[in-house]
């Protein structure tokens, strides 16, 4: 055998300089400890991943080695342009998985990324105890570790300099077996796994984006309503005193968001008539949608519903009721908006120097003309529509529902939302597309702090489970659902043949499988009628005035309390992750599991889809999630009719008829 | 209706300049076209994807816009280093999903990306196209359309421009719906989409590296055999010139690599014995691992097994039985070895002074020592290893197996492998990893051309399935499985106990499901002999040296040669990729179907994977795949057996006796 020189470490000291290569790329040695497939990424981590704030947002990783040495890893994370990093420890999974997790404690722009290394004390250790354990000697590995030890000493923070040199000293005076019992005493591992020596520090090669957003951007009930509609009286305008009046039966419905279509000065060329016909009358509102007149576009208010001082006493009286005002932000410009004259370079003209409308050939859309983007438009109109929602900021509106936001750049978009948020990270933006599903996908990806989704159009179990687990998979680090059950544009056909029931099944799955939820006015009265054949509302109030008789026979009203006071009193209610599918066998009964991580809260969820006939299904109650085995017993709290019960065994049967209760919403825990 | 200015354009260009942001971001607009989710790509795109010369790549993206404008792409690629991007067009698939294919056409780096633009000419030819079948007037979008052609006259080519204006001239002196016509016309519409306006040009962040391998690195067929025991006498050492009186042999079976464990001095100090025993005989030969002595180090060769001359007689030798050398690359040294005086640095040494042997607590190999890889080893050490690496390549050899590549770190083979390839792109290493799954897949991610796999202990239905169609995924980007039946060190339990059949069940599965396989020499006369209770043989060869009759009653040296020439003669087996498994209803019998994508090489493959009992199967004829419907008939000629017979319906049943037959390899092809 060759005999060491007696100095080893002073013979690497010595050709520790490196040599001049002879191939043009020098190895550095560098990423020897792995890390790769890091989650949450957003576009392979080039864009946030979402969360809301008092989230823990869990971090995962692969991470390995050669050979058999300990590793460790961190999680490195701030707030961005905020100093140091902070740091969080991970922990092996198995399969070479690693995770961690981070709480969103501060709404704003986050960033994080992984350290990971080799543990020089831990794989000591680690080794030595089998030689131990094998009964080979080990004065050796003794010194070795001693060495280890010595090397923490003399880098550890003066703060901790004591506990060290306490471990130290008892090394002193006693045999390899008392030494190898300081060295595996827990105090020992515990100051070496963090002052100990790391070798090979990996670091991830990403700084990934976590935007955290209020609470609201994934909890949030909607109500939606025309303000010129809130006079309640066909022959009257409505003002923004009558919205006031109304602010008590929307805070009775236990709504949070009361979202107003557009309310800026409506244009008359070219105006739209009831019912979206070419021609209006002469007392027709118009479309709220053809925006702009000489009173004013996009930062200006419809005269006939009141001033800004009045919009300014709207805001202030929907906060005392728990309500915030949610505005749209359309930027299509009726073909008398300001802009046109002052800006005739934002928009399209024909060769004969007319004016380009929207269109969607062969269909035309004569009342509105739409901005383009590009050319002489950037950056001007950017700035411009920067300045209307800052506009409308400074008047107390911090939620935007932008609409089509899918036909207009989604570079725009992205810019407009980081422009906004780094100085209002309070203002959440939902994006109403209705489009294909990258698309979709892709402008919650930019920004969008919420999303309308397809619910609207799943109305079967498999669709529904399908679709529900979708956005509960890798779409959760992005998209927040907001479950509409219609909308002015969107008049279901389950709805328009379903009656009262169907109301009370689409109702409780939106509130009660989407943290954001949300619904159009009319609703609550079961309102059906459609243009014939079509999707849509007939005497759509886009168009005109509209009363409702909101006390009609067969209203929800109730039932529509009682699913947002669930939902305020059921965290597990409050987001969208997490929804786990149960077993029911009969395809028209749909039944669903949602808790807190720890089970202190969990709601179970059994709605017959089928509106018309009475279903039965047998069942499983989720015992498993408790700890339970197949015949134990859970304790059950009907949410909606208030009474208590208990279930005892895994596989249930439950009747649900239409006539009395389509749904029931039952919180489970175990009995005391 | 607001008139427009008499001239946009001016207006646009007097705006045209960018105002000062109010903001730090101002808004670039760039990306208005979305590429992302672009595969194939490794580790997020940021390692290269392998192909083989001859291949064609198909790469995919999700591209795509707001609103309704037509989008067009092309992949952009070129060998690194040389020169100008070549374009290859993509067309749209479905879901926003793009495809497009690049030609591997020859081996070494090469880099793609994605360009992706908004088509000015398409989009007006799709809208306009739709009001004019719609009967509305187009004159305006006429002027508009000979606009776009004019702007393309303004920017194209010399070369092109005769026939962009020939195209101009043909629409003078006639009518809307000439001229409509004559811009609905495939010879516009082609002119167009390559020299018409492209509006928002996106490029994709990242620039992909693709690593294109000559086709040995997918496709061969590899035999294992110790030179020392070529004299196939236990009494005397073998030659390289012995080998090369066996090449005929191992040409005869249809092999193309000849792969050799190391074939460097051997240490004395602490050599192992017979059977891996402690202390090693007079005459015991000694671990070929165990690498270096007072001969020299992994540059010298090992003196009882001939001169450089000998080698370099074997290497040509080889070459014109169509064979191709590889060489060992195993890392360790024995304690005698040279670097040990030379480099103490590169080892590790005790607190006594002693140098520190390899072990895996609480094993210890005394007959080898590691060298570590970082602090005075980290470059020298690296620089040693490449500069060992060149010096076999100087001397003929072109392909490394890789000894225990997860023992050593990650970023030393990035580099290694890098830097080989850089002069010499026709080098192949094979990784010899058996571990985790994850270290297996990044050793392939970080350059190995090849790589051992978990065939060995997939010997059941499920387990091949399952793993095959693993390594057909997305693992089928950078990692070349090649399936050995069995190792020096791998005496499979399957085989241990399952007689002749199961050595053709083995080596059919191996050689018809991946583009590489290989055997260690005595598979063929299936040699089982097992250390009792262990996977591993008896009297191994890594420690003694063998005889063997290879004309021994029973082997499969006509089945093995019949494998490797259907190999040949099938372009459907020289990859791994595209294995369909078929139905076939019975847990014993698998059913596989491999075809190139034309369909104008198809073979299925059935295998009894029981070898002590007959098992019958109903099975599917993949006749969809052929175009035929459940009733259809395909020609099926057996690639083993020779005969030529036809398949009618897509349910067939066969029978498969393992004292016949176990496996039928049949070629299909429609009837003549």
């Amino acid at each position: 055998m060759t005999k060491a020189p007696a100095k080893p470490t002073r013979a690497r000291a010595a050709s520790g300089k490196k040599k001049t290569p002879t191939v043009s790329a020098e190895p550095t040695g560098d990423g020897r400890v792995v890390i790769e497939a890091v989650e949450p990424s957003v576009d392979r981590g080039f864009l946030a991943t979402k969360a809301a704030e008092g989230d823990v947002v869990e971090v995962t990783a692969d991470i390995f080695s050669d050979g058999h040495d300990k590793i460790a890893a961190d999680i490195l994370h701030r707030k961005v342009g905020e100093g140091e990093w902070q740091r969080a420890p991970m922990h092996f999974v198995d399969n070479d998985r690693w995770s961690g997790s981070i709480a969103a404690d501060a709404i704003g722009a986050h960033e994080f990324t992984i350290e990971a290394w080799r543990d020089a004390f831990a794989s000591w250790h680690a080794e030595v105890g089998k030689k131990r354990d094998a009964g080979q000697i080990i004065e050796l590995e003794l010194l070795e570790g001693t060495a280890l030890l010595d090397r923490a000493i003399e880098t550890v923070p003066e703060s901790q300099l004591a506990r060290l040199e306490d471990l130290r000293a008892r090394l002193n005076g006693t045999d390899a077996e008392g030494r190898w019992g300081v060295f595996d005493s827990p105090e020992m591992r515990e100051a070496m796994a963090v002052w100990g020596p790391r070798s090979n520090v990996s670091r991830y090669r990403q700084v990934l984006p976590l935007w955290v957003d209020r609470k609201r951007a994934v909890f949030s009930a909607w109500y939606e309503l025309f303000p010129r509609s809130a006079a309640n009286d066909p022959e009257r305008h409505g003002t923004f005193d009558d919205v006031i009046a109304r602010l008590p039966y929307v805070r009775d419905l236990g709504f949070d968001v009361l979202y107003f279509p557009p309310i800026h000065p409506i244009g008359t060329t070219n105006r739209k008539g009831r019912n979206n016909s070419l021609t209006a009358g002469e007392n027709d509102p118009g479309s709220v949608y053809a925006i702009g007149s000489e009173h004013g576009g996009h930062d200006a208010i419809h005269p006939e519903l009141g001033s800004f001082d009045d919009f300014k006493r709207l805001v202030a009286a929907a906060a005392e009721h728990g309500l915030e005002i949610a505005l749209d932000f359309a930027i299509q410009c009726s073909p008398d908006h300001p802009w046109i004259k002052e800006h005739p370079e934002w928009f399209d003209w024909r060769p004969d120097g007319t004016l380009k409308f929207a269109e969607n050939p062969p269909k035309k859309y004569e009342d509105i003309v739409n901005v383009h983007f590009y050319g002489a438009s950037l950056p001007g109109l950017w700035y411009a529509l920067r300045d209307v929602v800052a506009f409308w900021i400074a008047h107390g509106v911090k939620i935007f529902r932008v609409d089509n936001p899918h036909t207009k750049p989604l570079p725009f978009w992205q810019w407009l939302i980081a422009d906004i948020n780094a100085k209002h990270p309070d203002v959440v933006f939902l994006a109403e597309a209705f489009t294909k599903p990258k698309m979709m996908k892709r402008l919650a990806k930019v920004g969008f702090q919420q999303s309308y989704t397809y619910f609207t159009w799943r109305d079967d179990k498999a669709g529904l489970t399908e679709y529900v687990s979708e956005l509960n998979g890798e779409m959760a680090a992005y998209y927040r659902p907001n479950f509409f059950t219609n909308t002015p544009d969107i008049n279901p056909y389950y709805l328009q043949t379903s009656g009262r029931p169907g109301f009370i099944v689409r109702s409780t799955l939106a509130a009660t499988l989407s943290g954001s939820w949300g619904i159009y006015n009319g609703f609550e009265i079961c309102e059906y009628e459609p243009l014939p054949g079509r999707e849509e509302y007939l005497d759509s109030e886009k168009y005109e005035l509209r009363a409702r008789d909101f006390d009609a026979p067969g209203n929800i009203r109730d039932h529509i309390a009682a699913l947002n006071r669930a939902r305020q009193e059921n965290v597990a209610l409050q987001d969208v992750r997490g929804t786990q599918f149960l077993n029911a066998w009969n395809d028209n009964v749909i039944a669903y599991f949602r808790a807190t991580p720890d089970r202190s809260n969990a709601v179970m969820v059994i709605v017959n889809l089928d509106p018309a006939n009475v279903q039965s299904a047998d069942y499983e109650v989720p015992l498993w999630e408790f700890g339970l085995d197949d015949s134990g017993t859970i304790a059950v709290e009907d949410l909606l009719a208030g009474h208590a019960s208990t279930l005892a065994g895994k596989v249930q049967n439950i009747t649900l008829d239409p006539a009395d209760r389509s749904v029931v919403v039952w919180r489970m825990s175990l009995p005391k």
